[in-house]
Formats: structure tokens, sequence, C-alpha cells
């Protein structure tokens, strides 16, 4: 297809959900190599062993997974590190990896909040690598490709976070909204709790039940006020209640934020096409057209939908996405694009 | 269990969702005698032939829909109709029955709005029988039981709302919240959209989706804030999203509100135990303390969390309830054994 | 309801999802009064706080779990055990509670199999309590109900048996069947697996997944052949493939089975006629007629069609069974009632 | 990728689910070039409008339904007319569609069965264009590949057929099963009932259900008797019931069939590695290894496994597919491909 080498890529903890997601979009993707996938428990078994899915796709038969380790990721000659660890864990092997000259995708929190005491205050222990929180770049393609081309670190944004983030930095920017009004509702598929066997996950658990968890307080509210704070230039703090769902992927977001300066719903709309219109993957459904998650799983799309409800003088920001492409390892590969000088939607144009 | 003769009860609309919650209930309802059920479409065939859940139990066998007709509906001696009918139906038989002596609990909209024009603004048609409105009572048992148990006339409350005024009655009333505040998300099971071939509610429509609908007026606004604006002595005006999830039964709903003159958590926690403990069905979980819908559904429970979000100075309230049971049938029965003078609880106590 | 005292009623192993089942319909139960639950991991905490769901219902609030311990159990006064223990730990205990005075009522394999050699070749160890196996009854109450009210230990069948045997048993005996020609697949929901954290059980995991487990071999075989060698007087041996479905509670079973003596139809809706026209909870649906088993859920109801092929002169006999209730509590609490000289329907009348 | 031109393709009722899989693999496909979809529901309608899954995707912002009409389909240049539609209804264009030089793959019923009595038989139906039975190829491209490239009209075999089918063919052919002992149980997902709005595949009446139907005698045996009675070379008469389940898509088969000639567990897996080792489709996961319908939706792929149960003779044979994909739209393109000259993977590489 072109004359340029692949990419050799490692994946470090590639036998969760984010891992999986990550090693179904680069075994087709052209402009990459998988030459590594790291697992401390699944280690010495192959791809398709451990994800039957795989069997008979390329080279998911013979690449093994190895125990983590520094000299034995070098030795691939992996150039770029995507990073699906736990947080705390991750920061642990993003600065020998950095220093062994690789570059860095972190899928875990790590490096998503830039002020070691935030991070601290929400993750409830001290930032295992405070040193390197300076270059890391938050990884939203969209916002900032420039320099998400330019990092060796990026912190790519969590799923809750994407489906916030995106449709309200424009109205914030735009001075369309009362930053202080900002309330948010997510649904979340149950595969973004992770592939862990926790009785709370199981299917008869998780089957006909609606939750909310995390109330008042999820940890991810940390690096979204970041960035909302930034577009709108004074701290933002906002509600926010997430809810599992019997889905097994999809992010189903509902914002409320009070119209500011006499804003309707054409502004809101100008302002979103404006942002967004020449964005690959976000696809600006109109006014009053709500989102459906089954619309985007399995793709790295980002819907948006809105409404302005004239007998409250609120706006309605509604989003769907996957949780495991645009909310995790798609949006990663789509920073992996940029990082590499490839075409922003080199392996994602799946349906 | 009693020497009292049983009460003889209609259903009309027997054959939808809410009308066959009402048939699984009564049929196991001590004080009830079930001795006419109607259905355009399934007339002449017996309540097992159409819900073979049915089959072997009691007269299911044996009692067979009939097509709706007031005076065939008389002569099976009914004392009370349950309308299991759309809107705009319903209302056409209330004044019949009325009038032929029988008491009526309606689960349509039809009398919920006590005010025909904002009936006619949210449902886009004139009230069908505006004469009936204001002996009409809006049937929540744990807010105006005397009036209910007095009625001949109730409007039993519609899924949404119920999960919605319940938690925020108290708190208005007692001025813990500011009543400009009320920002509201809700989950809806599939079967709170009726059993009709529509090809948007089929499983593979359904199933892994998340949608918003109806955004930004859902119908069901006009009796919430009916009820909030009541309690708050003032008109009361919400946000309000509904949203379609993939569980067969079940409302999980989130609102979020503003504190008013300081209160905090445990003013909300007291308010809600002064209002509610003693209520058999109202279970208060406490604060931080998310509700869930599988511990609700096929009962008449609704359970109820709070929390404070110190950061915002808003309120979560959260509560979880089988749209179908609390939601729909299991509150109309509620309200029937107020109006038999049974127990509350009669009837309602499966798990 | 009744003169006479309840039942003292303890449940061994009460936290996992058979336990749980036990638990919702004995609370319900007018002959027991449940006394005792315990659970090594929720030992201390109360009924409702480990089971959401019963909140506020009866005792659930004050009942709290304890350590299994033959001497806790005793003072408790309780004169029945349920246990709902592991097979291999389940035989363990029940020695020590028959000589205690109790009766015991084991939904573990460990008392199915009259043989301890078959016990030993498929679950992989030496019986436990080899001595009890003589006077232990499998208990079928359709099938021995003078037993069961007689025995002091009962063995309860297990869910895929249960689908399996009882369409069966009676084609056997009226010789309607060749026995060398019976070939089952059933389908299971997952609550069957039990209530551990296991990965292979996670939402993600069972959600749009059909899959074959324990083939060709699964335990329940030396049961199902057991209790049909005895009906057809000689050693039967069949096929049988139980497949996992993404459903939380329900068994669906197809069994193939040669006819035998130019039987048709019509022979063996007579013969299941004849063998359970008075059968409480055996509902026959006739010829052609499927069942489903959403009709049977949360019900202790097995519904059984059946239909002839001419083609290839097999019949075809399909079950629909809750497997937490028919396929395992309440069929145990079926023999409790037969046990306790109750009618047979007591406590299991909910729909 | 390539110099040649794509194919210009049209499908003939686009708007239901195997017309929207078609749709979906060929917007990726780069040997086609999409001119014509049609629709008499959704007329006028651009396909992203009608599958909002699409949107931004290619040309389905601007390529629009049109009512089928040879007239109007033949202006668009198509050179290859994809069919699905009911069967009955596509007999009825294929016809003319030859006539005016494109090649038909006629993914409904009509042109499976050689045999018109057949088809009238199990269809119910005089076939409608007995004509073109002769020159037709069922369309297996694991098994008649030349055929297939040199047809003019492929009949794409439907979904429970292929997942029984390859499995059984090089068995029968080899010698190593009694044809008289073949015995099925399939499980689908509700989309293989087709997008129509028909009560019973409602997501109420489809979730925690699970439920044989056309028992004993399901349309598709027709045609899968016909494939297996050829490999056999004597006439094959077999047990199928399909079971509904509640996954979108995907079907789960177990088949029974007697050893023969003291074939084992090995005869087998060379056999099927014989008939299938280069077909990129089939993936042989081995003895005593059941397939998981997860691992193969929205992939052609169909994985197939075994066993031998020595107590009884029998083979289980398991395999799982999507039924959309390699059960309809997938396998169909895969003929696509063997018609145009293309590799057999074109298109259908996506995980």
């Amino acid at each position: 297809m072109s004359d340029v080498n692949p990419t050799k890529v490692a994946i470090l903890g590639a036998s969760g959900y984010s891992g999986a997601e990550l090693v179904r979009i680069l075994l087709g993707h052209e402009g990459v190599e998988l030459v590594c996938v790291t697992s401390r428990s699944e280690s010495g078994r192959s791809l398709a062993d451990v994800f039957p899915r795989f069997r008979g796709v390329g080279l998911a038969e013979t690449l093994s997974f190895i125990t983590p380790d520094i000299e034995a990721i070098k030795s691939t000659g992996a150039e770029v590190a995507f990073l699906a660890l736990p947080h705390g864990v991750a920061a642990g092997f993003a600065g020998s990896l950095l220093d062994a000259g690789l570059k860095v995708i972190d899928l875990s929190a790590d490096f998503r909040i830039s002020d070691a005491k935030v991070y601290e205050d929400f993750y409830g222990q001290a930032h295992p690598a405070p040193q390197l929180l300076d270059e890391a770049v938050y990884g939203l393609p969209e916002i900032r490709p420039e320099q998400i081309a330019a990092a060796r670190l990026v912190a790519s944004p969590g799923c809750y976070p994407t489906s916030v983030i995106l449709p309200l930095l424009p109205l914030l920017a735009d001075g369309l909204i009362d930053p202080e009004s900002i309330q948010v509702v997510s649904m979340s598929g149950t595969s973004g709790a992770g592939r862990k066997a926790d009785a709370s996950l199981l299917f008869a658990e998780c089957n006909e039940s609606l939750r909310a968890y995390s109330v008042p307080r999820h940890r991810h509210l940390s690096e979204i006020e970041q960035e909302l704070s930034i577009a709108a230039t004074r701290k933002v703090i906002i509600s926010f209640t997430p809810i599992l769902t019997p889905v097994t992927s999809g992010i189903c977001t509902t914002i409320y934020a009070s119209s500011s300066g006499g804003a309707g719903a054409g502004d809101v709309g100008s302002s979103l096409v404006r942002a967004y219109g020449d964005s690959p993957f976000v696809r600006l459904l109109g006014e009053n057209s709500p989102p459906d998650t089954k619309n985007v799983t399995h793709t790295n799309f980002i819907d948006i939908g809105w409404a302005h409800d004239c007998r409250t003088g609120r706006f309605v920001l509604m989003s769907a996405e996957d949780n495991l492409v645009k909310g995790a390892s798609g949006q990663a590969v789509q920073s992996f694009n940029l990082m590499s000088g490839l075409p922003e939607t080199s392996g994602l144009t799946g349906l």
C-alpha cells in the first residue's frame, strides 16, 4: 500500500479490554507492525490463545505475550509503546520507555492531570512520576493536534471525559454557556470497568440493572474540569454522575448547561461546526437529534446532538461514543497517527 | 384470609404491558375477583392464551377478553375498573363507567393534569372529558392517601413522574432546594414504550443501544411540574431528559438540585425520613448509596439514595423503581387498596 | 392462614444465587420461619445488607449471616436445613445436621448419585459421606412424593437434570421411545454458574455470546442417566450438550428421541397427561407448542411441549424452567412442603 | 490499491438487516463502487438518514434509496446486483436483471433449492422462476468456488444452513458419520428474523427469553438436506430445531452424528483440515474446543469445534458464525469476490 516502513509498536497490558481493542485496531493498521504485547498473567500465550477472536488473523497466532520488562521490550525494536495499564502502574514504565527512546501513549490516568496535587487528591496516592508531567500532552486530537504530533508522551483521555469535554469545549471557548451551570449524567457499558473478576460485574449482576456509582465525586472529574477550565479561562467545577448500564460498550452522555448571553440552539450549532466541521471522527447530528450508542460502537466516531429548552434557558448536549474506541484505544491510535505523520484516520475507518 | 367479599374488578386494555402487570398482581390479590378483561385485538381469547405466563393460574384459563363495551362490563358485576388504555381513549370510557357506578383508576395521562390547557399543550389534543378533571385525584398514595381513599376517579401517575416527584416533594416542601435548579436525567426500560409493533423497539434496535428521546420536552413534564409546583407553592419548571436503555423493566433517575438555605445531606435525609419513614414501599438507602433497578424489579418498591456535593453545592437525588409496578400497575393497585379499605400492601408483597 | 406453628428453617450457603432464591421464597412462605442463614464470606452482615432487594422485607433487616457451625445452627432451633453449598462441602455438613435431629434438603450434587463410584467418576473425588447415600431420596416431587415426604435427607435435583428427566420419564416408562436414541441440547442462563468472581462470566464476556461447554461429558449426565435408567429398567446413556446464553435465569431444553413401537405425538401427549395432569407445577403446552423461558422465570413452573417429526420418526421434546426455581430452590421448597405436610404449592404461587 | 476499476454494484432491499450489512461491507470494499440501493419504504432518503451508523462515511450522505425498478437500476450502470429481498420477491427481479446483463447474487431462498417441487413444499408457493433454477449455483465458496466464479446467478446460502452444512459436508463425503443419524439444534440472534415491526421481536419479548420455533420442520431443512445429500450421494434427512436467543447477531449450532466405520475424533479433525485448511474464513478450533459466537460477530469467520463421545459413539460438531455476515451478507460478498476475480477476502478482513 505504501513505501513507508510500518512503525514498530508495543502494547503494555494488552490482555485487558483496552489492550485487546488496541490489538484489534493495530492488527488492521497498515502503518503498524505489532512487535510486542505484554501481560503478567498471560505471559507465554499467543494473542490468538488469549483472544480467540484474533485466531487466523495476521501474526496473532505467532506473537506471544511477554512479561513487561524494559529490556525485553527494547529488544523487539518497538518505537512506540501504548500503555494499557492501571493508573499508578503506567507511570512506572513511562520514564524508562522514554529513556530508551520510545514514544509513549498512555491510556491510564497517570499523565492526564497536570497538577500532581490534583492527581493525589483524586487518585489517593502521590504522583509516581511528577517530573514527566510537564511534557505530557493531554491527547484530544480534535483540540491540540500539533502538540500531539510533536509529543513524546501523550496522556490519552478517559472515556467519560472525552464524551463530556468535546461537546462543551467550543461552547465554553465561545462564551455561549455559563461555566458554573454544567451538570452531567453519563451512562457507560460494563467493559469500561475493565476485564477483572469482580462479582459486581457478572452478567447476572449487570443484566436488568441500572445503577449510579462513585457519587458525587468520580475520579474523571479531575481531567474534565482541567480541560474545561482551560477553555473557559477560569476554574470550572461541574456535577457528574456515572451510571453502569447493561451494554458491553458505549457511553451516552447528557449535559445540561445554562445559556449565556442570549445564545440559542443556532449559536451552539455554529460553534460546534466551527470547531469540528473538519474533524473526521466528530459527527454533528443537529438540533433535537439525540445520538444512539449503537451507531458508534466499534467505530472511532463521537456523535453529538443538542437542544435548547426555552422553558428553562438551558441547553441539552448529548454525545455517544464507544468507550473502548473513541473513549480509549481508537483515540490513542488517532494520536499515534498524528505523532507518526500518518493520516489521522489510518486504521480507524472500519465500520 | 378474610371474611370480606373480594371486590369485582375489570381491566380495560389488559393486553398491553401495564395491563398484563395488573393481571399478574390481581390474580394473586386476595381482596380481588377479576371478572372482566377487555382488548379489541384479543377479544375471545383467554388470558392464558394471550399470556402463556398465566397458564394454569386461577381463572386465567377461563376468563376471556371481551371487546370494551360499557354494558358488557357492567354485566360482569365489576365494581372497580382499571383503565390501561392509551391517553385520549381512557377518558372516553371513564365517564360512562362512573355513571354506571364503578370506581375508576386510570393509568393513562388523561386525568393527571388538572388544567385542560396544559393537557392540550403537552398532548396535542383538546381534553376529551374536562368536566371530570375536578374530581380526579392524582394518585400518589404516599402523598395524598385520604383523597385517594375517598375518590371515585384516580389518575395514577406516570412511570417517570413517580421516580422524580417522590424524591423531590419533601425537599421542596421543606425549602431545602432551589425550585429553579432542578435538572433530571431518567433511564427507562423498553417496556415503558408499550407492547406495540414498532421497529425502533425491536430487540436488535434496543440491544447495545442507549439513546435519549423526546428532547427537550417530554410529555411527562406536565404532571411532574404540576406536582412539584404544588409542593413548592410556586411555579416550578425543570429540565428532564429520558433515555431508552436495554432493560425490560426499570427506571433509574438522577436529579440535580441546588441546596437552599445551607441545607446539607443530613437535612435531606431527615426530610425524606419524615415524609416516607412509615411508607411501606419507599426504601431510603441513605447518603451516598445509589439505588440499583435490579433490586426493585417486579416489586412495588421505590429505592431512594442521595448525596451532597460540597464542591458545587448541589444535591444528587437518585431513585429506582420498576416502571410497570411502582411506575404503573403496582401503584394503581396501591390506590385501589386505599379506595377499598384494604391494607395498602395487599397483593403487593411479592418479591 | 393456619394454626400450625411455622417450621424453623436454616439455609447454609445463603449468599449464592440458589441461596438468595431460597431466601426470596422462604421470606414469603407462611409455613416457614427463617431462623438462620450462613455464609463464610458474609458473616455478620444482615440479609438486607448483602441482598438490597430484601431491604424492608420481614426480618431481612435483622437476620444476620453466621459462619456455618453445627452448634450455632442447632442453637437457632432450626428443624430443617437447606444446603446451598458447593458439592463436596455439603456432604460434610449433612451428617452432623441429621445427627442433631434436623432434616436436610441438599441442593448440591452430593447425594444425588446413589452409586459412590459414579459420583467419584463424574466429580473427581471420593464420596465424602457414602454411608448416607442409602437413605438419601432424589427429590423430584412429581416422581416420588411419598418417599420425599418420609425422608430425612433429600437430594434436590440439578437444573439441567430436572428439565431433561421430567419430559422423558413417562415416555421411557411407557416404552414410547428408544432409550438408546436420546440426544439433548440445553441452554442455560448465567446464574446457573453461580455467584463467583470469574472473568468468563462477566457481562462483557456473556453478552452477545452463545457457547457450549463441558463437551461431551457434563457432570449432570450422572444423575440424568441414573433416573432415566430407573424408568427404562435398563442402562440408559445419552448425549448432552449445555450452552451458556445471555439470560440471567432460564433453562431451555431440546430433546430428540426416536419413536418406539409406532408411537406418535398423541401417545406422547397422553403419557405426559397421565404422569403430570395433576401436578401443579408441570404445564403441558401441547403438540408443536414450544415453551418460552420468559413465561416461567421467577416461578416454579416447568413448561413442556412436544412434536413428532414423521420425516425422521423422532420426537422433539422441549422444556423451559427457571434454573434457580424449578431447577433449584423452588423445587427444594416443593420437597420441603411435602416433608412438612404442607400443600405442595405453599410459598410457590408467586408470579 | 489496484489499477482495476471497481465494480459497480446495486443492492435491492437495502433497508433490512442483511441489506444494511451489505452496505457496511461494501462501503469499505476497495473493489466496489456502490451505485444503487433500493427500498420501497425508504425511497428518497439517503443511506445516512436511514442508517445513522453510516453518517460521514463515503457516499452514504449522497446515495439515496430508490424504488426498485429494472430500468432505474440499469441506468446506474450497476454490473452486479445483490438481492436482499424476501423470498418470492427476489425471483421476480432476478430474471430481468440477468436479461439486462447484470450478475445476480440472491440472498433469499428463491434459487437455493434446485427442485421446484421441494421449494413449493417448504415455501408454500409455486416457484416464481423455475426456468432459472438450472443455472443458479448454491453459493458456498468453500465448497464450489469454481462454479461460483463462473456463475451469472448465485443463490447465497441461509444462515442456519451455512452453520450446519460446512461442518458436516467433509464428514459425509469421507464416510465418517452415519447420514441417518444427524440431529441439530441451532440458536440464532434476533436479527435473523429481519427488521420488521413484529411484536414478538420486541426487546421486552426477546430479552430473558429462549424459545424454539418452527418445530419440527423449518424451511431451511430443504437446502440443508439438499447439500448434505449431494455430499453423501444418497438422500439425507435430518432433525433440526432453531431457537431464538437474546443476542443481536450470532448463530451457535450443535450437531450430533453417529460415528461410522469406527471413525474417531482424529479422523474428524483430519477430514476438516483437508477440507478447510486453506479456507480463509473457516477456523478449526480443535477437539473439545467449543466455539463462542462473540469471537465471530461482525466477521466472516465460521469457527468449528468437535468432540467424540466414546460413551455413545456419537460426534458433537459445534459451529459459530455471525448470521448476518458468514450467514448472509459476508458470504455473499465472498461469492462476489470469486465472481469478480478478486481475492476471496477483499472487503472482509475487518475485525
